[in-house]
């Protein structure tokens, strides 16, 4: 990008030199920050429409707010490139989501301006609050700002955390920022309540208040006070946040400086917990994000001038696929089936399934716990209900997994998309720990997939169960076996030889001949373990459920080998590995065990390969991790 | 109970029953009921102030709804002692909370009545709506009521489900059981909302509703269409529940049958969601209960005619009270010190620092979840908050705890009560879970203590980290160790060998002699640990951390013992005992290795100590479980 395309933002190394810029540069400033989003996310891919539709917020605040001072905790945190960009990150904006890069996300380690790292929805209130109830007992005069979208608004802790601020004596402000969005079409009560605030007369007034107190150019104080009394004035009364205690502004339009500035500086000087409510486009100011903001939520790189364009050889299948393809197979086969999804329509591959059965889906909106227990409900009448959640999702809706699924022993069935590491999204995506968390229940059962047609016979495994069931595999495509049109399962809690070792019994009965060594891989893992076999031959094992696990192949693979590697994408503390120490122990067998997983750290963004490889996790780390356990023991 | 004191509740032997008696004998009924309510629960002890709270709704739901067919899904379901009398359970009250007895809540396998069983709050809208959907697709007729209480409200589940069920197209009905009363006194904007919606006329009015209908006598028909036009007259224009979609009728006496039988009855015929707000007095009835409602929520055994009476000898100091003095110890040595209780006030031991340092204590509601990420908040600012929440309710705040609290390595305490086995309330509320679902999280250390010394030396120590830090202690007393004043702390992630084998070298050196033991615990059964290892002459080491587990030590007892035995109060899978395999597994030490903990099976209620036992967790048990396995080995 020539340097000369960006005269004003170039100028902005902080949000101070922001703050010194003459106010009528802003609209400029902002137009050139939209056009630096577009050719910045084309070049690295990234989250789109959700950034161009706060970049005049990210100047308004910034220009009103003494930030770092002042906290700015922006909700999920994938519309803050703006914010990175004029926080002294524009530079490094090329490194985005990359290994080593900047972080997709606020990072409290990346910037003093990331006050909370989010990611995950709806946590900005909560934070903001304690940030500002702490301010409030150390005497610090500073404001906490949240800024939430309308789909994150519909999770149950940011109506806690409403709840909870409502009553309380701090400078507090949440921002709204309404694009009538999720990643989804948005659902629910709230959602229809918010259209209703924004239909009519008064947003239409509001749209103009700004610009017509301008007109008369009083002084800014004076402004300020008018516009409050103004917006007050035209909003309907008692909304639902004012029934929580805010004081609630708005809705003002969130693209238009002249608004937003006036509406912000005033805000600041009004005392208790504040709300206000933005209307903003997701995709504004680029046309093709505008009209799809779904397809430009989250693209890859792509030429802004053309758009997005079907990629030259088609795409590998990804498991969300598979999964997608079995949910429609499975309903057309059963009446029972029911769909259900916390706002993850397309990431979780129902897009089809919605469209051919509209009255067997359930999006139940940002709300993991909710999903949870009304997928049990579903099931007392005898549904059988299929939960498609991400794993780091379904941490959300843990205790209603433990305490309304399975101490009741009900059958729903759980798809766990993005097992494992995700990649560019990093660590508060990551799906590290469901094994550890679901293997610790009574009652439940967890398979792990190696490819993509074992995929679909292991869903159908479960959902053949008259248990609770969860499915894990992971994000993107696996090796790209074709899955079976079949609707069958595989045996219940049983694994399967993959390889065994090609060594003689004579060539291992020689003296110093190499200790017999069997790899229990526990999905998608197994293709690099095949591969490492070959060289140090070993026998590889499938073992395809991390609960109830295959305990007699297990001690049968034990007994005829002198050593054994656990591999999994997955946390090793309490994961598949311990699962078989366990088992050995119980059994009174003892044999030296490598468990090869995801260490006890978080691991941060960048290529999904990449990052295995830097765990060890790829066929070249498994060799070369058995090899210096086992073959060539380096003393310690 | 002499049965001609209940002559009308004793010819109820199920809602059939009481749907057939005459109108006009139902207030008599309910009288019996609130007075075998008192009687029984004198006896067994278990929850009160709820119970008596519920008595003329529950006999008003089951006359009007066509139970069993239709659905009531009871929130908490601690109020529900009424329920189960009225349905087949009467005579069996005397076993409530007793091992093999009934449940203190609605269970599944108990009865056909209990649709759900629940005992964590919050779930009940959840559960009912997806009953309601479900017997919608299948063509059912049938009615799905949930009965939730005001404190229940503020969680986000609630809202969640308010949420997505204000557009759902089904026969839900949510009754608003409002006592104004979570287990502590309420907080919160919501709170603050029904106060409002029950102040002034309305109300006033709405109590004498049902009386002024019935004097004028006309058909029962239009005796609920006028009720409900005047119903609806009298409520306050667009409460926050029709902003969720719902048909809002209320506020209602939920002590007047007059008032309750023929709202329902009119409910019964309305299309789509609807919402009756419900007030009760919890206590209704027992002047005591009424006067002090917190006292009365769960006593024990008690004569109703006096009432509470202080226990002739003063009961041992419990790990809450423990808990509680070295908060306010702590937070007068250190002012950055805060403390959080999402709604457990009393039963976290927090009433003492709530009184010391009302600007400290911050009681956010039923909010797990926002009680977690609330806390983040404040340690950005530089506050060290004290999160004291049960085991059992983490599970609420899990993602919180991992995406929030660990992955930015804040310095929050969980103060974790209840762990393990909880006795009376049974499997719901089993803190059986926490070592494996925290062991698993990066950063996370994890405290068990052995007794209250310990404990309080280890919340100092958790305290002082620059990290989070969870300490786990059970329900109840430990053996008594009376804590020391100091705020010293122990060693971070340091063990300590309690017990060393007498045997001497000679002795183990003779052939046929006895494998060399050590006894691992972790937490408070070290003490049977301690006892068992006399009989079998065992090392014992308490382990004091769960994570980070002191592994030299571990080591050095591998390399001078034959076998090991693991012990903890928790979940065998993934739990302290595995943490020990998999440290010995990565240090290449081959050791047979017993884990003794809780089964892989949902435990139910009972007295603690005989759970323990049936568990094999008491002294007795360790040494027959180790005499088996390594002592005198059964033939498999």
């Amino acid at each position: 990008m020539p340097t000369n395309s960006y005269p004003l933002l170039t100028s902005v190394n902080d949000p101070a030199d922001l703050r010194r810029l003459p106010r009528a540069d802003l609209k400029a400033l902002a137009a050139e920050l939209r056009a630096f989003v577009i050719d910045s996310v084309a070049q690295t891919g990234g989250h789109l429409s959700s950034n161009l539709g706060t970049v005049e917020l990210t100047v308004a605040l910034h220009r009103v707010f003494n930030t770092p001072h002042d906290r700015l905790v922006w909700d999920v945190g994938h519309q803050t490139y703006p914010h990175k960009i004029l926080t002294g990150r524009r530079d490094r904006m090329g490194s985005l989501r990359q290994l080593g890069g900047l972080s997709g996300f606020p990072q409290r380690v990346e910037s003093e301006y990331d006050t909370f790292g989010t990611a995950h929805s709806s946590t900005s209130i909560s934070a903001a609050l304690g940030m500002a109830l702490a301010a409030k007992r150390k005497g610090e005069e500073r404001h906490a700002v949240a800024i939430i979208g309308d789909g994150a608004m519909t999770a149950g802790m940011a109506f806690e955390a409403l709840n909870n601020a409502g009553v309380a004596d701090c400078n507090l402000l949440v921002i709204l920022n309404d694009n009538d969005m999720s990643i989804s079409p948005p659902v629910g009560a709230l959602n229809r309540y918010l259209a209703q605030l924004m239909s009519g007369q008064f947003y239409a007034k509001a749209k103009n208040v700004g610009k017509n107190v301008l007109k008369n150019a009083p002084p800014l104080l004076e402004l300020a006070k008018r516009l409050e009394q103004q917006a007050k004035g035209m909003v309907v009364p008692a909304t639902l946040f004012e029934k929580f205690g805010f004081n609630y502004i708005g809705p003002i339009d969130g693209h238009d400086l002249d608004s937003l500035i006036p509406t912000l500086e005033n805000i600041k000087g009004l005392p208790g917990p504040q709300f206000l409510h933005v209307v903003t486009k997701k995709g504004q100011g680029y046309k093709l994000a505008e009209q799809d903001p779904i397809a430009y939520h989250g693209p890859g790189k792509f030429d802004p001038r053309v758009g997005l364009t079907p990629p030259a050889t088609p795409p590998k299948q990804t498991f969300t696929q598979v999964f997608g393809q079995w949910l429609c197979d499975m309903a057309a086969h059963d009446s029972r089936l029911v769909g259900i999804t916390p706002a993850m329509r397309e990431g979780s591959g129902m897009v089809e399934f919605h469209r051919r059965f509209p009255d067997r889906y359930y999006d139940v909106g940002i709300a993991e716990q909710h999903a949870v227990t009304f997928a049990a409900g579903m099931a007392c009448e005898g549904a059988k209900p299929v939960v498609a959640i991400y794993s780091t999702f379904l941490q959300r809706g843990y205790d209603q997994l433990i305490h309304d699924v399975a101490l009741q022993n009900l059958p729903v069935v759980f798809a766990l998309d993005r097992a494992g590491l995700v990649g560019a999204d990093g660590a508060t995506h990551a799906g590290a720990y469901d094994i550890p968390f679901i293997r610790c229940i009574p009652n439940m059962a967890l398979a792990c997939p190696a490819d993509e047609r074992e995929c679909r016979q292991l869903l159908s495994t479960a959902f053949a169960q008259n248990q609770p069931v969860a499915v894990r595999y992971p994000r993107g495509a696996g090796v790209g076996t074709a899955p079976l049109a079949s609707l069958e399962g595989l045996p219940f809690g049983k694994g399967e030889v993959r390889r065994t070792r090609q060594a003689s019994a004579e060539a291992d009965a020689a003296p110093g001949s190499a200790p017999r060594i069997a790899i229990l891989a526990f999905g998608t893992l197994l293709y690099p373990a095949l591969q490492a076999a070959e060289a140090i031959d070993a026998t590889v094992v499938n073992m395809r459920w991390a609960k109830p696990l295959d305990v007699e192949l297990l001690l049968e693979v034990a007994a005829s080998h002198d050593a054994l590697v656990t591999l999994e994408e997955g946390a090793i503390m309490g994961g598949a590995g311990s699962a078989v120490l366990e088992a050995l122990s119980q059994a009174g067998v003892l044999r030296p065990v490598l468990q090869l997983g995801l260490p006890d750290v978080f691991i941060e963004h960048g290529d999904p390969a990449k990052l295995l490889a830097l765990q060890g996790l790829d066929a070249a780390g498994i060799e070369r991790a058995v090899h210096q356990r086992f073959l060539a023991p380096v003393p310690l």
